[in-house]
């Protein structure tokens, strides 16, 4: 069933909240958050590279995590502030997460279209005030950005 | 540079360790090591699912975490002994890894194919320990190791 945007847009909101809570810490801004069928968040999680000296710990993989062992993902949803790299969209493909809600692929584009490609429901909202945050972001911290996602700064 | 068969065994030994630690823990015989250029190795670790109640705890994310944060991971090699699930494998592109050495791909095939299409170098060693070590485990803990790649039990 495809979701409707009102309802992507509050869980959205979920992830913006995280990631604003990982930009308090002094941490990358981005957030993310795993949804059940029904609506209920299972998990709900930042990125913690500065916080934790942690390079496995993005949005999605800290949501995943702080969501605990489910035995199925379908029917669930990942909802990220930000396009997810390959890392994070690898866990979306192998665990069988269902669906993403993408914040916004203008200042980063992951593989999200290869997820809809592999039957992941894919929703990008392109939401100006998660374009904001890493646009501030990046140009603040290049370096501690491409860190986070393994590139050479330009 | 290729590897040498021998070192990637030497390599690989530092995985199996880690891999029956995790038995001996009560949880999924997995390991992993990232090594530099020079050999050195920068971190190790094993599938914690059970041990820490984490689904993000992949053989090779462990490793990788516990390698801390590297500005640049060009010139390391992913050991594991076990193909590596598309979140490895994404854990892998994402962050430029050069080179993965997998134990064996007979029990389980994952994204190391993928990962070969996108520039990095792949040494599948099929090493009878690893595959005894997987075999063994799916026999006796089928649901867990389901559990473990997000697939329901056929």
């Amino acid at each position: 069933m495809s979701l409707d945007l009102t309802t992507a847009r509050d869980w959205l909101a979920v992830a913006v909240e995280e990631a604003r809570l990982g930009l308090a810490e002094g941490g990358i801004p981005i957030g993310g958050a795993l949804v059940a069928a029904d609506g209920t968040v299972l998990g709900r999680g930042h990125n913690r590279r500065v916080q934790d000296d942690d390079p496995s710990m993005h949005g999605e993989t800290s949501a995943f995590r702080n969501a605990g062992r489910q035995r199925t993902y379908a029917g669930t949803t990942m909802v990220t502030t930000l396009s997810p790299c390959w890392y994070c969209s690898g866990l979306v493909r192998q665990f069988g997460i269902s669906r993403v809600v993408v914040g916004e692929a203008t200042t980063f584009f992951g593989g999200h279209e290869w997820l809809a490609d592999n039957g992941v429901e894919v929703l990008v909202l392109e939401d100006p005030e998660c374009i904001g945050l890493m646009t501030d972001f990046i140009a603040a911290r290049p370096e501690l950005w491409f860190e986070d996602i393994g590139e050479d700064p330009a």
